[in-house]
């Protein structure tokens, strides 16, 4: 059997099967980070994303929007578990051709928005490489309190969005996207998020994975699901990288964000009990099933 | 200026200039892990390292071999600095026509040293890609009564490895060596090392990282430096890869070593005052000077 025929969800779940893991790890493979014990009041976060020249960038695209892009990919995992990031460690595959300038570049388009999220960049690896290649891999940390997970969505509970969705290729909102942890921090301190993730796969790939982690079933409104700049409504549904933070609140909760409006939200339906169903009122009244197909990394 | 006009020192020199670090950062570039602070009385430990297909191993090779390398290499890193490992981030890069097998063999042999060392991978990512790429990041720990770096070591001190060297490529001793984990906690728990390192670059190269960081010199005797399989002196000084721990030992810390050899190691040689500077007394008494010329990554 090929990978292209299990998938990257075969393929994780084959990886996972098996894999022991200390008492101190709360959380392993399966969520945006994984959570292990750092002291009493805090959880350590970890994460890693690896970019590869002709998937996630062009050779056209400028360095530093690449570098910008693969700590953001990173950071976006932190704020998906309501914490914030710490240490990042760089590895570098580089064509030995590369001009050094073009590797500053990258290097300042890392470095520029780690620093304005209080990361420090500690560590790292360079390789000769055919194409460019960059893994970061971050550290972050949460309050106990405020770690959210996928699993913890509630029936009634209403699901948001940060920001609008879709394009994001097209519209070049992949390489130069703003993480939210701001607002992340804002929600695990004021609104009680239930369960949370950053959409990187498409907002049904990724509403699948909380469905599937928290045993319920959503229902969305296709009226207000909010399109970056008017785009069809399949490419704000099933397109990937968009990373905006989807998630479960209360509705109490849900009611003050709503009115507070100190985090820029979008309210898109409602958590149900039927596990692993999605479902959308369209425009007409109808109801019609989402099926749970995302981006294909093979 | 192209890369490989700068080389990876000079590139890495370029990188970590003007790099903001936190308070918590105990050591950021420029050793073998990143040390911060963990608690009252642990450093953390990070340090990651990417492989690629043609450079470190080749399509040849057992895939469990070169998973195990991958694991390896990083964990040479946590013993170098007299530490113990605890969680790997995994992120794979796999041609989308790899077979399911061949993936979960790569896994297999990460995941059989990992467990060794009491190590558990808790997160990761996979990604489309032309070649097989792993990047493996690494979280450790270290008693920061424990804690060996680079600079420290000191005139009359005796340098050691840990096992011969040379040849590790035409060998294979590069996909299948043991990390000096064991050795090491030995080492900081009995012996007091003042500087130690992880011979990767091979050991001239190693040893001016240390001679360098601690503003010392050093003198090498030819007849003692242990060669793999008899290879030629010049591979012994020279190659890079052999993974085994070159570390300097005050002088009654040394005998005491040397008598009870519970570690297995060879003492080459003695620092001495005369910064930078590296001699070897050859067979026939002579004494040479040895340039710094390390493996090129670029």
């Amino acid at each position: 059997m090929k990978l292209s025929q299990v998938g990257e969800f075969g393929l994780i779940d084959l990886l996972k099967r098996g894999l022991p893991t200390a008492k101190s790890v709360k959380k392993g493979i399966g969520d945006d980070c994984a959570v292990v014990e750092w002291d009493k009041t805090r959880y350590m976060l970890l994460t890693t994303d690896m970019l590869l020249e002709g998937i996630h960038f062009t050779p056209k695209d400028a360095p530093v929007a690449i570098g910008h892009k693969a700590m953001a990919v990173n950071l976006s995992d932190i704020a998906a578990m309501g914490g914030s990031a710490k240490y990042a460690l760089v590895s570098l595959g580089l064509p030995p051709a590369s001009p050094v300038e073009r590797v500053k570049q990258i290097y300042q388009g890392m470095q520029r928005l780690g620093r304005r999220f209080g990361v420090s960049i500690i560590g790292g690896d360079t390789n000769r490489s055919n194409k460019l290649t960059i893994n970061v891999a971050l550290i972050g940390q949460v309050d106990k309190k405020h770690l959210v997970r996928r699993r913890g969505a509630r029936p009634g509970d209403a699901i948001f969005v940060t920001g609008p969705l879709g394009d994001s290729y097209r519209s070049r909102h992949h390489l130069n996207f703003m993480p939210r942890l701001k607002e992340a921090g804002l929600l695990v301190r004021k609104y009680n998020p239930q369960a949370m993730i950053d959409i990187s796969d498409g907002l049904i790939a990724d509403l699948y994975h909380i469905l599937e982690a928290s045993g319920v079933g959503a229902r969305l409104h296709e009226e207000v699901i909010p399109r970056r700049g008017e785009c069809p409504l399949e490419r704000a549904l099933y397109d990937g990288e968009d990373f905006e933070l989807l998630f479960a609140v209360g509705k109490s909760d849900a009611r003050r964000l709503l009115r507070q409006r100190d985090i820029n939200v979008f309210c898109i339906g409602e958590i149900t009990k039927r596990k692993n169903k999605l479902e959308m009122i369209n425009k007409r009244g109808k109801t019609v099933h989402l099926l749970n197909t995302g981006y294909r990394h093979f």
